[in-house]
């Protein structure tokens, strides 16, 4: 009887425990802990995402530059494959409920499918609501293809261009997560200091913000940690011990710190002063 | 007057130069020159691939098991989220010209949509034709879902489900690239002694062909080098030089030598003995 009973009610606590799952998922990534997050916890989640960056490079330069890839003509639908490829990608991965947190930001925003399953924006509740509109993917898809990809590929074609654009997203996902996460980092540190920041929102000072969000000693630091990332990541490892000496990068290593001090940093800043525009209204 | 002439002749000139990168790009990335491949370039192919498995074993790593991603009654629409976001991505690929070399194969051939861009198989004529059909995505597929992710992702469920299938799919790929790239093996093993194979073959002698592909020390080194990889790879890196000796790995590397050990070196091994007993086909 009390077995009939509970098998009765065993399909309605797994949809509960999924459904609950699935809403407490919203948080941030390592970043969220008891519905608060501290800057250490914004920087670890920060640190790690260098990691995948640093991969993603890495991954994406086993194919050369491969300029097809990127020609609007080249399909004859109107779309690069890169574009086309972005586009399909972005959508099948809304369904599946991607693009619900701030730090993820689609770069093609319009007409995205609604999630397949039923989703609430909980996390949103830990940032300031306006926040969900600041992108910079506009600014990081034009570096990204015209500045920064012909630093790290070798001139040439070999026509792998499916991989070569879904190792462009990896690369692109990761640069945007990275720097739209400066979302988090500017609602930390106003938390911690309203003060400090509440004038420079008022009278709408672009240039005190970015003063007040410039510490040159860690700019400094994270450049150095980026370029030993690549320096290990991108070694060819061989089980002789005397032949690390004269490895050849698979990236070269100051691509990286300059990818960091060109574009993500500032850019970073740019999306924390975006933020800090909108966090009074 | 010649200006005029050279003008019109343009875009036909440009249209030429990108179909013959395309049918020359057809060629196994670093693995085919002067359309041969020799068993050193297959080697450093496998090698290269290596740095890909660990890479995105470190990148699913970062979410925890998140059990319904795999549910096939979560979306409610007969699939898992996973198997979803395979077969749309898979679909996708292909049609942007993925899926025409014998390395890349896809986990659910059927209906696969053509390519947008006209494309010629040209680089199959390196490898005997009946090649084409030798996949082992089935066990991939499975020993991947119950058996490997469990052992390298925490218990648990953060909802980040998009995330985690975009990186599953990423680790899905290298590791089928990697064990279908056997076909390479068995061709270039084949044509340096075919006399050592043809009689294995012509017996249908599966057993015997497993031997002759059977190099045991050859293993153990891999088994060695794809954990060190994975130990370098996962480490965290900081700048205090001290720090080295405390890392936290964010993958166990003995998870890798025992993914290689238990599954990618018998499985490519599968590829090459199906690979040979359809070579004298």
């Amino acid at each position: 009887m009390l077995e009939t009973k509970l098998k009765a009610f065993l399909p309605l606590l797994i949809q509960h425990l999924f459904l609950y799952h699935y809403l407490s998922s919203l948080l941030p990534i390592s970043m969220a802990c008891n519905n608060k997050f501290t800057l250490d916890s914004v920087r670890d989640a920060l640190i790690r995402e260098e990691d995948s960056i640093v991969f993603s490079l890495i991954e994406r330069a086993r194919f050369p530059y491969n300029a097809p890839a990127y020609d609007p003509l080249f399909l004859g639908n109107g779309f690069s494959i890169a574009e086309f490829y972005v586009r399909g990608t972005e959508s099948l991965q809304a369904k599946i409920g991607r693009y619900q947190k701030p730090e993820d930001v689609p770069f093609f925003p319009k007409d995205l499918p609604s999630p397949l399953p039923p989703t609430k924006d909980s996390q949103k509740v830990l940032l300031h609501p306006a926040s969900a509109s600041v992108t910079v993917n506009e600014a990081i898809w034009k570096f990204y293809f015209t500045e920064l990809l012909p630093l790290f590929t070798t001139k040439g074609n070999d026509g792998n261009y499916a991989s070569t654009v879904a190792s462009d997203f990896v690369c692109l996902q990761a640069i945007s997560r990275r720097i739209h996460s400066g979302k988090y980092v500017a609602e930390v540190k106003f938390t911690d200091a309203p003060q400090d920041y509440s004038p420079a929102i008022s009278s709408n000072d672009r240039d005190k913000l970015m003063d007040l969000l410039t510490f040159v000693a860690v700019e400094e630091a994270v450049k150095k940690r980026v370029e030993k990332k690549a320096r290990l990541f991108s070694q060819n490892v061989t089980l002789d011990e005397n032949d690390s000496g004269k490895t050849q990068y698979k990236i070269n290593p100051l691509v990286v710190s300059h990818l960091y001090d060109k574009w993500v940093m500032p850019l970073t800043k740019v999306v924390e002063v975006e933020y800090l525009l909108l966090r009074l209204s």
